[in-house]
This record gives structure tokens, sequence and C-alpha cells, in this order.
């Protein structure tokens, strides 16, 4: 038998190619790696997620083994629904939300829902590399606009607009965006939003860090701009767990909700209603405000320990972008040196960074890298980041 | 803002839509249902889950709220591999299993991988709704093939394949069928690997109901004789709990192992992998096998009271096909009666049925339905299978 594989699946794919063959380098044990995302497992409340799933199977066991609906848990739903609160969105409700298996399946959804091929797709420039590859699958023209320290850059965005009418939606991560850490000001949002909404754009905000602030002030969502324009992710992952694959679509268009349940209950049905349920009896029972309250001490000490270093040991002419939370901060080499050679160099010396290209639709041996804090003792941060500045100030010297 | 969907999400889905409406109408509490396809929750492991569950969160808590790998949990993947040997299939190892969110999501997987627009896939005909469904999203041409009593209609088979050497893979389910409850003869199934081998498909076996045997003797897995050629799903929907949304694929051809794994990290990262722990503690401490017998039971019993019912109440010309195992009996109405006329008169009366249209590429208003009966009540199965011979009779003498 010849194995026939499809089109879709045969095409290169730089971003996952590229970020493959760096985590892989970077997960052997004797690597300090800041190259991963990875939440810091301190973080996990584990006595009482056992707690939470004892009260399930005891309350409701058969009906957390059972078959459930495609849109998700009700009493789940309706939780998020009201802490769109924080985001200034007060007219959310439980029927808006759609539970996903994590907000990456939420990306494909849209991406199915939406683009055929060569329709043109608007996103921040870099972004978050998992965005592209799931909007690859349908081969849409990405037209990236260029993201500045506060936020996308609203002349180009217009400009941009302006010269593709048509296309179909933008991406956005207006909070610690992945991968540079960046947010939007309130200046920028709101002359975005005006943009948008003087625009044909679907708007699609994605935004699992924003719960992630530890200092300074954060700005609202375009959901509380843009209404039902305006389609907004979100995830358990980075505040609760990511193992449980849980997160979601809050779609206040009714069209859209309804093609995307569509779409997802012939994709995998429902995602699983045991760990939905366990979730929803934890955020009962407990004070999430508490524990995100903790996981946000030790990610600002994580932090500001990191810039710390970097600013101690990084050579002169390696800039960085300071963060007010998430879980990674961006950094520039200087001119001459890419952020591959560093990742090579410092490969070889025990420590990886994630270079900046896959972030990019069409850029290529960038300057940029990324680095993530949140799951880094802070011995592997100071050894790892002095041994990034001797590798920078070789590279630098040659 | 002017919504523009794709082309892909907007096209008609008859299966669907069909299926949508009948399962609304079903689900009333009011209505005796054998429309559905739900295990009976009697044989669901709650307690024994509970105690699984705590142990994993005891020992390995941080882990199973972490992010985990694209392919699933070792442990339960080799579970899994050593399981195949009921199947008669030795040869399989945990590094051929990759953990889906239900066998669902293995549909669509596969879907992605294989299907260009206008390729050429063979199906049972009927066949699981939800399959084609999934295929249709790749927009492929889909050839039925004839299922008999005893299994796929060789000979239809042979020249199916003459008539269309370039198709790319057949899609089968040898045990318990969904709809038909038919399962393949040791006749049928040599002829059929004997075709296979000397054809240039891809065989894709999906397998949710062979471990549901309550009598006679089960066949050999396509993996048996065609190696890896053959594609083998499976799940824990029907023998532990469907709400963990925890399936497999079992692909020994390395090339589509590697384009599935790298088209399930773009889709959704990977499985929950806290239920994956859950479950492979429960499969570690207790006698799976035990507890399948246990549903078992359970199932022939509901089976033969429904068969029973079905012979003292429905009118003669009413046909069905005994089972042997699985979740579904498959009946044929006489001449002149559609089973949508039946599935609207018997709704009338408080009782559903899902009508074959379905389950069918192309035919349409046909006689044959389906009957679930491993989830009503002896006493639901009597007093719904009574009005259905009514119904029958009535519309007969029209």
């Amino acid at each position: 038998m010849e194995l026939k594989l499809s089109k879709k699946i045969t095409k290169p794919d730089f971003q996952g190619e590229f970020t493959a063959s760096i985590l892989a380098a970077a997960a052997s044990p004797d690597i300090i790696s800041f190259a991963g995302g990875l939440p810091n497992p301190v973080s996990f409340p584990v006595e009482e997620m056992d707690a939470a799933v004892h009260k399930v199977m005891q309350e409701k066991g058969a009906v957390a083994l059972q078959y459930s609906n495609t849109q998700g848990y009700q009493p789940l739903r309706a939780w998020i629904a009201k802490r769109y609160e924080v985001l200034g969105v007060n007219d959310v409700v439980a029927d808006d939300i759609i539970i996903t298996n994590g907000s990456q399946q939420a990306l494909e959804m849209v991406g199915a829902a939406l683009i055929d091929p060569g329709d043109k797709i608007l996103v921040e420039n870099p972004t978050y590399l998992v965005a592209l590859q799931s909007f690859h699958l349908f081969d849409p023209e990405v037209i990236p606009v260029q993201i500045n320290p506060d936020g996308i850059d609203c002349d180009k965005l217009q400009a941009a607009i302006d010269a593709n009418p048509e296309a179909k939606f933008i991406y956005v991560i207006p909070n610690f965006q992945n991968p540079t850490g960046l947010t939007y000001s309130r200046e920028v949002r709101e002359r975005a939003a005006e943009i948008f909404k003087n625009s044909n754009l679907l708007v699609l905000e994605d935004n699992p860090y924003s719960e992630l602030r530890f200092a300074g002030e954060g700005g609202k969502s375009f959901g509380y701009y843009l209404g039902e324009q305006c389609c907004m992710f979100g995830t358990f992952s980075k505040i609760v767990s990511p193992g449980m694959r849980i997160g979601w679509i809050c779609c206040r268009n009714k069209e859209l909700k309804a093609k995307l349940l569509s779409y997802k209950s012939t994709a995998d049905l429902h995602t699983n209603i045991f760990c939905q349920m366990v979730l929803a009896q934890y955020l009962a029972a407990y004070d999430l405000d508490q524990h995100i309250e903790k996981t946000k001490v030790l990610y600002k000490q994580k932090a500001e320990f990191m810039m710390d270093c970097m600013r101690k040991y990084l050579p002169e002419g390696v800039t960085f972008t300071p963060t007010e939370g998430g879980m990674f901060l961006w950094a520039e080499l200087p001119d001459g040196i890419t952020a591959v050679d560093l990742y090579r160099a410092g490969l070889k010396r025990g420590v990886a960074i994630c270079p900046g290209d896959p972030f990019y639709e069409y850029e290529r041996n960038v300057r940029t890298f990324r680095i993530n804090y949140s799951n880094s003792t802070d011995e592997a941060i100071e050894t790892g980041m002095k041994v990034l500045g001797e590798v920078c100030s070789e590279l630098m010297a040659k």
C-alpha cells in the first residue's frame, strides 16, 4: 500500500518544525530552559482539586462519566460569563460560552468556521505561533501588523485595513502578549477599538494571561468596546491547570456560535465533562482570586529576579521590554547577531531560549527572542542568565 | 460588521441537521427514546474511579494538572497496546498508540491527514453518521459499499475497488456496526482482508463495541490480517466512561503516525492528561474484564428483552436482525412506509426511534431504522415497543 496523505498535512509547517526541534533540545534534564511556557507546578491546587473530584464523584459520579452536550457544563459556563466583569464586560451570559479543549482548540475552530483558502486575515507581528499554525491549516493569506511597546501600531492597522477591506478577521492578544509580553495601553485600546468599529473585521481576542497581572493596571477587553463584533477566547490553563485542557470561546454572535458548535460536535462531540464538573466544583468551593494572588506573588518574584539578572548579566546592546505580568519577557540582540545564533551557542553551554522566528509569518533570522520565567528556580535563572550574558558577549565580539 | 463564514462550515450537513432535530425531540423527559446511543450509567465504575483519582492526586497531582505530550500518557498507551491481544493482534506497542478525545476526534484527524477535496473514499452502506460528517469536512467523494448480515458484500467491495483504484481508504466497523449491529463472519473477514491486501487502500477499522459481545464468538481485527495497512480506532466510551473523552488511534505506519501527531498538536495540543492518568490508574488497580462482564450481563438482558418485545409487538412485515452484542438493533419496515413516517407517528405517541436516513450517504426516505437498547428500563422497552407495534400497524393499514 502506498500512503497518500492530504495536501493540508504535507505542506511545510515552519512554525511547527522550528518549535518542535527547539523544545526537544530544551527538554533535556541537563538544560536550563527558558524556551518553554509552562506554569509553575507550585501554583497547582492539587489538594483542593482532590477534594473537588471526590465531591463530584460522590454526588454526580454517573453524570461526570456519561456523554454530555457540546456547548459545555452550564455551571462552569455561568462562572466564566460572570468572570468577564473583571475585563469590564458585564453583559456576558452562560449561553455565550462554548467550552473547548484549551483555548488552542478555539483557534482551530474559528479557523475552520471562518477561513476559506486565500482569505485575508490580520494578526499582530509577531504573534502566538500556534495561532499561525492553526490558521495555516485553512490556507489564509496572513497580514501581520506591527506591535509596539504600547500595543498594536494604530496607523499601520488602519493602513492594513484600508488596503485589505475584505479581510475576515484580526487575531489579537492585548494583554501580556505571547511572545512579546506587551500590553495595549488605554489609548491604543480605545483608538484600535474605533478603527475596528469602522471596519468589517471580526475581532478575535485571545486572553490567557490578563489574570496574571502583578503590577500596574489592566485594560478593558475589546468585547467591552465592540460587543458581538469581538469573540473572546479564554483558558484555565494559566490560572488553574493546563492538564485538564479547559478553555472557552465567548461568542455573542448567534450565527457564528451555532456554526462553532456544529463544528465542535463533529470534531470531538464535547470537551471532557469529568474535568468540567471538577473544575466547576473547585471554583464553587474555593476562592480563585486567593489562588491567583498566590501565583502572582510567585511570578512577580520570578519576573523581577529574571529582569534583575538580565540587567546584571546581559551585555549592553541587548535590550528587553520590562513586564508587569504574564509569563514571558521579550528581548532583542544588537545588529549582526540572530536569535538562532544565540539559541545554538546557548544550548552548547546548557541554556535554552526561544528564538523569535516562529512567531513571525514572514521574517526569518530575527534578532528577537522570548524568555520564560514562570517555571525556573532562582538558581537556574541566575546561572542561566550569566551563561547567556557570556554567550552574547562572545557573539558580539566576533 | 458582516459575518463572513467559511464554505466548509456553511455547506449543507444532512447528517448533522437530521440527527440534531431527532435527538432534540427525543431528549424530552416524557419521551421513551430508543433513538440515542448512551451507555447505561449503571455500568459506570463511579467508586473505583473516585479511588483512582484520589491516588493520582496524592502521588502525581502536579503532573496530572500540568501540560503533557501530544501522543498521550505512556502507561495508558502501553495498556491499550497489550489489550490488542484480545483482537488477535499481538505485536502492537505503546508507541503505535495516539490518545484522542474519544474516537470521534480520530475520525476528524484521519480526515484531515488523508482527504483532499474530491478524493474518493469507501465506506460501508449504511455507516456511522458521525464518520460521514467528519469526512464531509474535507469534501471527499464517498463511495458506499453494501453491508449484508454477514458483513461487507465482498463482490461489491471488489467491484468498487476495481472501479476506483485511486480511492484513498475504506472505513469499516466489523463488530456490531453502528447503525446495523452487524458483525463480519470469519469467512467475510478473511475474504475482505485478501481483497484489501491486493488493493492500494488504507483500512480504517473502528471498533467501539467488540468488547460488548454477550454471545457467540468474535473475530480478529483487520490489523491482524493487514499489519500497518490497517489503522485501528478504539475508545473507552462504551466500556468505562464516555464523559472522559478518551479514545485512541493505533497507527503502525510511522509516516501517517507522525502526521496525525503533528495535526493533533496544532488542533488541541493533547488530550486531557488528568483523565488519562486517572483511567490508567483505574485500569492498573481493577480488573476491567470483570467490569465489562457486569456490563455485558446487563446489555444481554436488555437486548434479549428488546428482541422478545419486538417479536411480540411488531406486526408481521417488520423485520430485524438479531444481535449478539453492542448497543443497537437494526429493523426494516415493509414497502410503502418510511422510517421517518414511523419516527413522526411514534413521537406523537411518546416513543422515538432513529430513522436510518443519516447513516446513508445518498439514500433518503429509507425503510430501515435503529433501535438502542442499552439505556432503557425494561418497563420503557415493553411500553415503547407496544406503542411502536400499534403505530406500525396503523401505518401499514393506511
